[in-house]
């Protein structure tokens, strides 16, 4: 274990999910998801935006005739659906997708180059332009997303035959660039190969592809710059003219404008910006280096302090779908990509491993139970790209300024980055839950205190968990109904040892927690967000968790013009919206009691039948603004005219999932 | 008079202006404006964009070799500058600025061609092109303005030189097109020429400017649609490239997607429905035609009573510069183009021809002591083109949907059209003022009582009005110092006969307003927004208007999402705004106190110094959200925490004449 490396997170396989809430997700994403995306991603579902990705690489590996169709990133969405199925493989046997999968991977190994490039955009007849253009190309991204798939692959199965295709693929890479005389001196112009080459020397342990992803971070914005070179030397000239508009770089766009080290604010395209992010929490944590790992802790910072939306959601424009600065999280055009999202749930988990804080599991909980579950509908077949704060139907589709935010899921995109996204992150949701910790404490420094194989539980989500640390295993099992209900209990099987502790996150929404150790208050101490049950935790002790969860007003820091005046609703980790539906037209008319009432109610609401019986609704008191009287006049003397309303909250992420309308998740108060 | 002529304006030298407020625009105007605009069109002010419209009329002249520089709408700057010097000259003797003009004429008048056509960007090398392309290429928009330019000249000057080359011009365009056989059925894809035909119809008297103006009107957005043709057969072609964008016509947006008559909401590029709605407006008034009229009324609605912000502006979204849909009216990007409201000023004159109704004094005013003034720097040198309700500089800078607001005034304009549209507007003020009435009520319908040649008094601006009647003249003389005081005396020096009568606008705004006649409280009539003395009005009497000016918190319609839970200050039809110079960083913070004190300071502003020796500034009860306790979290549960703040707030049209900040219209109450 690296000295940078504070806890080591377990494997799905050992991370079994019986959970009422989340085992139907994964079932979901296992039964209709996974299906229903092969049929797309093999354009057999008729609704659909065409897909074409297994098409392209039939063509490529010439079992079929015709011309590569899609974007130049077509592939990772293969890519991506292999990777989620991976890891539903690895969480249970399911031999007639595996078998699809062998299939799949056989074409995939076809359609490589004996160099070992593999592209079906380039492929396809434009082999001579490969890697002379980066910036646009995505063929590294493509391989990236690859290399992820076979590292979940030869993991789930064991099977090598994609792993060391994606081998070759990443050898082949390492001989293009590097800091040797006669290589490129680039990197790819959107990422994910760095934290998939990662992933590679993970399951593989071949340094070269680690050198690889440090190389690609470490060059990134150096001067001069390479995409200003490209520019300048290739994509100019349009000698290779992608269906991209030839633009200048943008340096900011994909966070080349400056070394990585140099960067302490969120700037360009989110996706871009999390997946390097990532990587550089990995890189920082296997090479222990501490100044990346600063970077990567002033990003986190600013991401998640400044420019993060309530949902968990990042991205506060369309143009180039990205950050902006500080504090300005504009509701009505909120980007908040889906992906960026995981992404942001992936750089939270990187940064865990090297600073047992509980704010990464707070926000990776935000993510999840808000954007990621929003982004899909209850039957698991229609996505959002977009994550919107507000709605106003209207809007979307007569304001351009807000076309971009759909009122309701659609059932695939031309760029269909998001819908696999959101399988693989639900089909690995075991590998989030444990950890276990190594000596050392947050970057370099041993714990006070020794708490080597202490075991962390991030998530509630019930199961069953085996953690083999260096000393032994744990075996624990967790009960609960998280997010809905307070109480998690545990029941501790197997322990390593004498020393053996259990760290608990305390969620950083919970104002009150009580920890119980067989029945009587537990002993604990809390730091950075976890409660440390350090004194011999036992096989056999039964511990019982009860996080608070009274429906709560959340505000925004005031330097957050869009949300000033307003309140969101959140119990636990939930985010509540207000939907038309429940609240009549016009949502903006509506204002919080900020001292009233608000209550929980179990209601059976038909859309989410399928996922849950009962569903906790909030209602609280309200007061609506009088139309009465304005007869199509739009502004006079201010007079205050409301009445009582009761105000109905849904769950965030089950917006949609009726009849169209508005929704709102700020409301004034 | 035709008999949905119920109104006559004046001329602009029989209402010569000696205003305390206005005097130093028109000053401006004429001392500091039109120079520097006339400077800027001839390229001689070194930090302004460049212009280049003298010279291109000098090269289509053959008077210099060169190519032609610009816009396809460039020669409408220069036209617009003509005409607001015109008005200028109109207004008051100025033998140097009439020489400048009469050497430009001859320029301009050797620049077209023997057959009439005239326009520069095509007489330079393009003349096989002309009107292949009317959906882009602003040829008849350019022959408009100069056509409004040479009735201005002639009627201040009664020098036909540049009027007859204009006369053969339109007699050259009504060759080309209409529905005789051979002849284009095309019209123009920025709307102007119509109501520019219509003013060289009233110069001339000659029918055929007037038939070619209806038959723009009457032909668009007929079935099949010109543009649509034009399209198939010419554009998609790209035989004719401009360095705009081909793209397929979008036929919202300059309003030819339905014939005229079925056109019922305001959609598509703000100017352009502006400047079509007056054309309409004015055709419906000479030829009598009540259906075009109902058109008109609807239009009016739709814009006022549903798209208007409370400035007077209009255009909801930068994309097309253009209407969105009822009650959408985002403050952080709006539109709200300086031309537009300009152009919602002319419609409302036109209107007001036809109803007497005092909304369109009201919407005038608006849009004039708001948009129109605020859109101009102090020192007149500097303009804005988009008219922000809010502004947080860093957004503008930083987020790309707010790009296109500036929080400072720019010097000029690669498209220039805003700053010589204000220069006309406020050299032509005069005008606004006073009409007299015919015999006839709104629309055909003859008064109840006989109100034949009443004076109508629409705006209060001081200075004198000679109103030649039928039957004879008033002469008036209006003292006062509107809109910062309260009191108007009007001083009756001529009547045209016993049954004179007087009808003064009173404001919408107003909710208490006190009439006198010779110190006696006076007899009248409330109609429509006008207070009418029809007794025997007498020359000699001296009437007393109080409009009473209280600052009024005013709200907006509950449908208008963007000011739900929000006021605006007003005091008369001065709307004011809160600027970060007076009221410190983060303005969304504060919040007024509906109930609180609000007064009125006189204020010595440095900045206004050269306008104003003292600025009425509202000084209010406010609270402001603390800040404490935040350190770098974005969420946290609600407390509210506010302390009682002073909140200043000074005239809307004034701001961002001291160091660029924050400012804001609508604020939290």
């Amino acid at each position: 274990m690296n000295h940078m490396e504070i806890s080591r997170p377990i494997e799905i396989r050992n991370a079994p999910i019986k959970d009422r809430f989340w085992s139907r997700y994964q079932e979901l994403v296992r039964n209709t998801v996974l299906p229903y995306q092969w049929e797309v991603l093999n354009d057999r579902m008729p609704d659909a935006a065409p897909s074409h990705a297994v098409q392209n690489f039939r063509i490529a590996a010439g079992l079929e005739e015709g011309s590569f169709y899609g974007e130049v990133f077509q592939d990772s969405d293969l890519a991506k659906w292999l990777e989620a199925a991976s890891y539903c493989l690895e969480g249970k046997a399911n031999p007639e997708l595996e078998n699809i999968m062998d299939n799949v991977i056989d074409i995939i190994v076809k359609a490589q180059q004996d160099d070992g490039y593999l592209d079906t955009y380039f492929t396809a007849g434009r082999r001579d332009k490969e890697w002379t253009n980066l910036y646009e190309c995505h063929e590294m991204y493509c391989a990236g997303h690859m290399m992820e798939a076979a590292a979940a692959y030869y993991k789930a199965t064991g099977k090598r035959k994609l792993l060391d295709a994606m081998c070759r693929c990443a050898s082949h890479i390492a001989g293009q660039f590097g800091e040797d005389e006669g290589k490129k001196r680039g990197y790819p112009g959107h990422q994910e190969i760095e934290l998939a080459l990662v992933k590679l020397y993970e399951a593989t342990g071949t340094e070269e592809y680690l050198k690889l992803a440090s190389f690609f971070l470490e060059e990134r914005g150096k001067e001069p710059n390479y995409f200003l070179e490209e520019w300048e030397t290739t994509r100019r000239k349009r000698t290779f003219k992608t269906d991209m508009p030839t633009e200048a770089p943008n340096l900011f766009y994909n966070q080349s404008h400056k070394a990585v080290y140099g960067q302490d604010s969120a700037v360009g395209h989110a996706v871009r910006a999390m997946y390097m992010y990532t990587a550089m929490s990995d890189v920082a944590r296997i090479e222990g280096n501490e100044e990346m790992y600063r970077a990567c802790r002033r990003l986190w910072e600013d991401v998640t302090n400044r420019q993060m939306y309530i949902t968990g959601a990042v991205g506060s424009t369309p143009t180039g779908e990205a950050f902006t600065f500080a504090y300005d999280l504009p509701n009505e055009t909120a980007y908040a990509e889906t992906c960026a999202s995981i992404g942001l749930i992936f750089f939270a988990h990187r940064m865990q491993r090297m600073d047992m804080d509980g704010v990464y599991g707070d926000v990776m909980e935000r993510a999840l139970y808000n954007v990621v579950l929003g982004a899909m509908s209850g039957d698991g077949k229609q996505f959002l790209y977009v994550n919107p704060l507000e709605i106003w139907p209207e809007a979307s589709e007569k304001n351009p300024q807000r076309s971009h935010v759909k009122p309701v899921r659609q059932k695939w995109f031309g760029c269909a980055c998001c819908p696999p996204n959101i399988a693989r992150l639900l089909a690995s949701l075991g590998q989030y839950i444990y950890s276990w910790a190594g000596k050392y404490g947050c970057v370099g420094k041993p714990f006070a205190d020794n708490r080597e194989d202490m075991l962390y539980i991030h998530l509630y989500i019930a199961g069953e968990g085996t953690i083999e640390t260096e000393r032994g295993k744990y075996k624990v099992e967790q009960e609960g109904n998280y997010p809905w209900e307070e109480e998690i209990r545990l029941t501790i099987h197997e322990v390593p040892g004498e020393k053996a502790g259990i760290a608990l996150r305390i969620p950083g929404w919970c104002r009150s927690a009580a920890v119980e150790r067989n029945g009587q208050p537990a002993f604990y101490r809390m730091e950075k967000g976890y409660a440390y049950l350090e004194k011999g935790v036992k096989a056999g002790d039964e511990i019982r968790l009860t996080l608070s969860m009274p429906v709560e007003l959340i505000q925004a820091n005031p330097k957050v013009r869009a949300d000033a005046g307003k309140a969101a609703i959140q119990r636990g980790p939930v985010i509540y919206c207000l939907e038309q539906e429940d609240n009549g037209e016009n949502l903006s008319a509506l204002r919080l009691d900020a001292g009233g009432r608000m209550e929980v109610v179990y209601n059976k609401l038909a859309f989410s039948a399928a996922l849950f019986e009962q569903i906790p609704v909030v209602v609280a008191k309200g007061f609506r603004t009088a139309e009465d009287g304005w007869e199509g006049s739009l502004y006079r003397p201010y007079v205050p005219q409301e009445k009582e309303v009761e105000i109905k909250a849904i769950p965030y992420f089950l917006w949609g999932n009726r009849k169209p309308g508005e929704m709102l998740v700020w409301v004034r108060v």
